[in-house]
C-alpha cells in the first residue's frame, strides 16, 4: 500500500516544532551584558537569537553546517530562455562534484559541507507553456527528495540549485504566488539582453494565462510551473522545520522556490534567513514580498548556495562573538548606565 | 638633527607608488574564463581584482592579515558628549588585551592578527571646543604612530579605533573635510538620544566656528578636530599606500580619520575598501561623499575594527573562488557564448 499523493503532501506540514522564544530571551539577556554598546551588533545580534529560536539552544552552534544543491532540467528551455544550453545543467553537477565551482570554494572557507543532487537530469519536466511541469507523481518524488535530504541534527543547511531555465520558473511561480505579470518578474538571468528578457517575460505570461485556474493552490504552483530542483527546495524547507534545522536561503530561484512554504504556513518561513540579495531584478521584490532581508548584498547573480554559504562566514563571527565575548562585570568595563 | 614637522609630514604624500594595472588586468581575463556567467560574483570579482592591483600580485593572497586598532581620549568629553565615562577607553584596551571583546573573536573567526596601539591615554587632546586638540608635535607624533604600526608585506590591513568621544571629533573632521554643520554628521553614537545628539551637534558647530580659519588644510582639520588615535589611522592609511597593502576601513570615525588623505591626494583612499557601512548616521553620508560604498551593511555601529575584519571573510571567499575555480576548458562545460 502506497501513500497517496493527497495524503503525502499536507502531512509535510504537520508535526512542525515552533521556535524555543526561551532560548532567545536567552541570548538577548546575554547580549545585554556582553562588552559593547546594546544592540551595536545589528544583524548579527539578531541572527545568533534566530540560530538560538530554531537550534532550540541557547547558545547556538555551527558545529554541522550542510549546503545542499539540487539540480534539474527544464523543458522550458525549448523556449529559448537561457543564453546556455540545456546541457550545462549535468555539466555544472560534474563540475561541483569535481570541486572546480565557485560554491566548492566557498563551502571550504566557511567550513560547510557539499552534497549535490542531482534529480533525474535526462528527464527535463515537461514545457510549462503547453502542460504542467510535473505529473502529481513527479512532483512528489521531488518534494520528497528534498525532503529526505535534510539530515536531523544539522545546525545549519543552506540550500541552493543548479537548473539551466531556472529563472523563468522562479518568475512564474512567483508572479502566480504573489501577483504581477511577467514582466515584473523576469530578469536576465546568466546574460540575457532586454529582448531576452522581453521574451523571457512573455514565456511566464502564457504559462500563468495556462495554468489560471490552478494557481490558487501554492502545490499545484510548485508543479506546474517550478522544476525538481525547485519542488525539493520546498521539501527541504519542510523537513527543516520538521527537524528545527535553521536554513539559510540563497538567490531568487531558491527563495521563490521556497515561498511556496509561506503561503502554506503561517510563518512557514521563519526558521529561514535569506543569504544575500541576488542581482537578479525579481530577488529583491520578492525579498519584500515575503518580509525577509539579504544578509549580504554582494552584486552577485550565480545561484548554486553561492550567496548562502557565503553567509555563513557572518554567521560563524555572529555566533563566536556571543560565545567568546567578556561581559561588563568579567572585564570590569563601566557599562555606561 | 630632527626632522621638522613641516617637511615630515608632505613627506608621507612622496613616494607613494600606484596600483599595478597589468595585475587587475589578470585577474579580469582569468575570471572571464572561470565556471561562471560573466560579472555573476559582483563585488566578489572587484574585490580581487582591487586586492591584485594594490598587492601588486597576479594572485592575490591573505596569508598575513593584520587588524590595527589605535586608542586615543578626547578633551572634547568634558562636554557631555557621550553617555560612556573617558575611562572606558583604557578599560576596553584592556579588554582587548585580554581577548574578551567583539574584536578578538571576529579577528580570531577570519584568521587575522590583532594588534593594539594606545596612545597616551593619560593625555586627552585638548577640548576642541577650546583650543586645537593636539599642538603640531603632537599631532606629528600620532600620524607618526600609525605610519609606524603597518608592517611591510602585510597582504591586507584592517584599521579601527577606540576613544570614548571620537564620534563627535569624526563629525567635526567629515563637516570640515565635505561641508555641512554639526546636524548632518553627529549621531547616536554609542546611544545618545535626541537631546544628546542636538548637544553633539551644537558641540562640533562650535568647533567648527573657533577652528574656521585653519580648516582648508587637511592636516589641520586632523590636528585641530582629531584625536591621537584619528591621526595615527591617517598615518596607517598613507603607510599602507608606500607599502603597498591593501587596506579595510571600518566604520565612521576610522573613514572620518582616513578621508584628510582623499583631500590631501587625488585617489589618497583608491588602495582603501570600506569593510561595513555603520548605523552611525554620518556614515553612510560621508561614503557617498567618498564614493566608496561598504561592502557589508549588517546595521553594527560598535567600531574597533569589527566592521572591516567582519568583511575579511568575505575577501576570503573571493580569493579562494579566484585561486581555486576550474575554467570553462578545464571543466568541459560549454562556456554561453
Amino acid at each position: 500500500m502506497t501513500t497517496r499523493q493527497s495524503d503525502y503532501l499536507p502531512g509535510l506540514l504537520r508535526n512542525l516544532p515552533g521556535p524555543d522564544e526561551a532560548a532567545g530571551d536567552a541570548v538577548a539577556r546575554r547580549q545585554a551584558r556582553l562588552t559593547k554598546p546594546p544592540g551595536s551588533l545589528g544583524m548579527l545580534e539578531e541572527a545568533v537569537g534566530w540560530l538560538a529560536r530554531w537550534q532550540r539552544r541557547e547558545m547556538p552552534r555551527l558545529d554541522q553546517v550542510d549546503v545542499v544543491i539540487f539540480a534539474g532540467n527544464h523543458g522550458v528551455t525549448a523556449q529559448g530562455v537561457s543564453p546556455y544550453p540545456a546541457e550545462v545543467t549535468a555539466q555544472m553537477v560534474g563540475n561541483f562534484q569535481a570541486g572546480g565551482a565557485a560554491i566548492n570554494q566557498i563551502a571550504t572557507a566557511v567550513g560547510a559541507t557539499l552534497s549535490v543532487v542531482p534529480l533525474m537530469l535526462d528527464r527535463p519536466t515537461a514545457d510549462f507553456t503547453e502542460a504542467p511541469a510535473m505529473t502529481p507523481e513527479e512532483f512528489r518524488s521531488a518534494v520528497a527528495a528534498g525532503f529526505d535530504a535534510v539530515v536531523p541534527g544539522t545546525d545549519l543547511l543552506c540550500l541552493g540549485e543548479m537548473g539551466i531555465g531556472n529563472t523563468t520558473a522562479a518568475a512564474a511561480m512567483a508572479a502566480a504566488l504573489f501577483g504581477g505579470a511577467g514582466s515584473d518578474w523576469a530578469g536576465r538571468g546568466t546574460g540575457l539582453d532586454a529582448a531576452g528578457v522581453a521574451h523571457k517575460a512573455a514565456v511566464v505570461d502564457r504559462a500563468l494565462a495556462l495554468h489560471a485556474k490552478a494557481l490558487d493552490d501554492p502545490w499545484e504552483v510548485a508543479r506546474c510551473l517550478g522544476g525538481r530542483e525547485t519542488a525539493a527546495i520546498l521539501g527541504a524547507v519542510l523537513a527543516a522545520r520538521r527537524h528545527s534545522v535553521p536554513v539559510l536561503l540563497d538567490g531568487f530561484v531558491c527563495s521563490a522556490a521556497a515561498a511556496a512554504a509561506a503561503k502554506l504556513l503561517p510563518g512557514g518561513l521563519d526558521h529561514t534567513m535569506v543569504g544575500h540579495c541576488s542581482a537578479e531584478s525579481g530577488h529583491r521584490r520578492l525579498l519584500r514580498e515575503l518580509g525577509r532581508p539579504g544578509l549580504l548584498d554582494l552584486d552577485m547573480r550565480l545561484g548554486e548556495a553561492s550567496g548562502a554559504t557565503l553567509a555563513v562566514s557572518i554567521l560563524r563571527a555572529a555566533v563566536a562573538i556571543h560565545a567568546g565575548m567578556a561581559t561588563f562585570a568579567e572585564a570590569g568595563v563601566a557599562d555606561g548606565s
